[in-house]
């Protein structure tokens, strides 16, 4: 590629947002800014990204010039709570986080109690989006303040859960206590006709020692006696549904994602599985912006061992290696674990942290955009340094 | 330079210490164990940096074969301390580090009072090397505790400072106040035909509103009344000088450093007066080692608006810069502060801090070796994409 003649260089910057920070697009923004210092003349092309979490309607909003759409819906613990979901571009798709239905992010610590919270909110969503004639739903379901195997979910959809006597059961995952049948002659038709994209990057079976309660009661309020009530109820829900739906889900990998709704939605769509920032990385064309970049910038709040597991930094980096050799990729960040050396195996050619010295976290946030500009900026100066010292 | 052939890349590392946690050496050591991370062939060369302050006596010793020789002298305060100096390989050039006999070090908060510390263990020091037959003598007089004018340092190499009944004068700053005159009579002779190289970049005059009293006073102690005073002392001080010894120091750059040591150097040494990381850089050979480098990394504990003011990775980077256009110069710090955009020019083309997020000041001292050997890793991985790119 080495040419007399100076050629716009190309910049990708496909960044997640800073948590409690900026935004993805914010973020992008403030790359570009940083970039910008050092390379005026260059390319620059932002693609704010999410993976399945906060984030995910925005960027694929954004990325199809669709619209948000804002609706009342059930909160987790049974008051109203505005969600809002999206639709894009093409006018057929819906996105939907289920964490603005039924996210823990409503909950105050005192309040948080897996044996009550209900997913309905989220049925209620993916039912708004049928009456908008939606036929294929993308949903993230990260975040989820529930324990009750999307129950609450199906219910919204005309699914009726019932005890012994036939009485449709409280919400919440300590209502599956008295599961008895399931009985899905009032399912809303709509729903077998629909499509739906699942992203989610949890591969939990529904319960066990790697299940929903197990790995996530305890952050959603659980003790461990709890726990292990919630685990044998959603057992015993996988076995009904077995039973009575003929669907073998519990324990395929994300059933137990976001407190079972894994489970809850298998049960009773047409689904498919897929890792979040890859349905995004789909939806942005990313893979086309990536083949003819030098340089591609991504980054979150956070990079560490776990970025290797459906972050949205390490799929945007496997993505750009894969689609051109040639591409520099770097990741920013504003605080760097240890034990990343995976990430840089056909990933990540650098990782760099923003933090300029020691600082607490809140004066860190204070100065995200800041931070990111200038760390940009820098390492801009060190590339245009090299590339000079090659020409 | 763009050749097919693969040729070894050259590296210099030239760090100052990290202070409160490394060395100069040791921060140099790390650099190359993560510098090597990436690049194991490459030729790399290692010179240990300071800028005239702490640390010094180790590098021209390190960088010369030469030696070090302790001494017990008086102290600040009068009490016993044990100083080092250095003789270099040549065995006729000491250095010494004024700190070493009378720095502000030796004291806790409550002792700290330039009224009475006394530059006089530094006299010591001088007239030690005087007896191992030193006639070229290099001094680097940071970090004082003083405020005497150095009346203590040539108290101790025979000259009288007298009252109007023809008494010695107390040490200290204080003691100035009743100075009639100065005695030279006893003078050591050798001081005549001794070579003086005063390494300080605090240009400051001996006394005025940017005088010795007036900018370091209160770090060492004095409240604004005793600014005050001792501030007419050095002003009376320096007229005395003139008077007596026939010489007109008082205004002359740097005579107001180390609490006025450097006036007092300057009226009864032959002298010059050079930038501390200047020294250093001609004692190393640094400018040889970088006319043929690919890359200079340079760093210190902090890198901000003041490093453009004598400290070593400015010197290192403007040295480089000056002797080699293709060389990169890479800054790296444990904090790196703001405005610091004069320091790319003609010197570093980028600065990284090795901070990996939030985190105190404790924290980072403490993992402050495995932050530079993983940025320095980093800082490779980029720099050998971008090389890669471009090939």
């Amino acid at each position: 590629m080495t040419t007399g003649i100076a050629r716009k260089k190309k910049f990708v910057i496909a960044s997640d947002s800073f948590k409690a920070c900026l935004t993805a697009k914010q973020a992008c923004d403030a790359f570009e800014l940083g970039i910008m210092q050092i390379y005026p003349d260059s390319i620059i092309v932002k693609v704010p990204m999410a993976d399945g979490g906060e984030g995910t309607v925005q960027a694929l909003v954004d990325a199809t010039g669709g619209r948000k759409v804002a609706k009342v819906v059930t909160g987790p613990l049974g008051t109203p709570v505005t969600a809002e979901y999206g639709i894009l571009g093409d006018g057929k798709t819906g996105v939907i986080e289920m964490a603005s239905a039924s996210g823990i992010e409503y909950l105050k610590e005192s309040e948080k109690n897996p044996l009550v919270t209900t997913t309905f909110g989220t049925g209620e969503l993916i039912k708004d989006c049928l009456d908008h004639q939606i036929s294929k739903i993308i949903i993230g379901i990260g975040g989820s303040a529930t324990n009750d195997g999307g129950c609450g979910m199906a219910s919204a959809l005309g699914v009726r859960f019932l005890d012994k006597n036939g009485l449709e059961l409280p919400r919440g995952g300590g209502g599956l206590r008295d599961l008895d049948r399931i009985d899905t002659t009032e399912l809303d038709p709509r729903v077998k006709n629909s499509q739906l994209i699942i992203a989610s990057d949890v591969l939990i079976p529904l319960y066990g020692i790697n299940g929903a309660s197990e790995m996530f009661g305890p952050q959603k309020g659980a003790d461990d006696a709890t726990v292990k009530l919630l685990d044998n109820y959603l057992k015993h829900y996988g076995d009904v549904i077995q039973r009575d739906l003929g669907k073998d889900v519990a324990l395929r990998p994300g059933a137990g994602a976001a407190g079972g709704l894994g489970a809850g939605l298998f049960s009773i769509f047409e689904y498919s599985l897929r890792s979040g920032v890859d349905i995004i990385i789909e939806y942005t064309d990313l893979e086309k912006k990536l083949v003819d970049a030098d340089y591609c910038f991504t980054g979150e709040g956070r990079i560490d061992f776990q970025t290797e597991f459906g972050k949205t930094p390490y799929g945007v980096a496997k993505m750009a290696k894969s689609v051109n050799s040639r591409i520099t990729v770097i990741g920013v960040s504003g605080s760097i674990g240890k034990n990343i050396s995976n990430l840089y195996t056909n990933a990540f050619d650098a990782i760099f942290s923003i933090t300029p010295g020691p600082s607490d976290l809140e004066t860190l946030l204070q100065d995200g955009q800041e931070n990111i500009i200038k760390a940009c900026e820098n390492i801009c100066r060190l590339i245009k340094s090299v590339e000079f010292a090659k020409n």
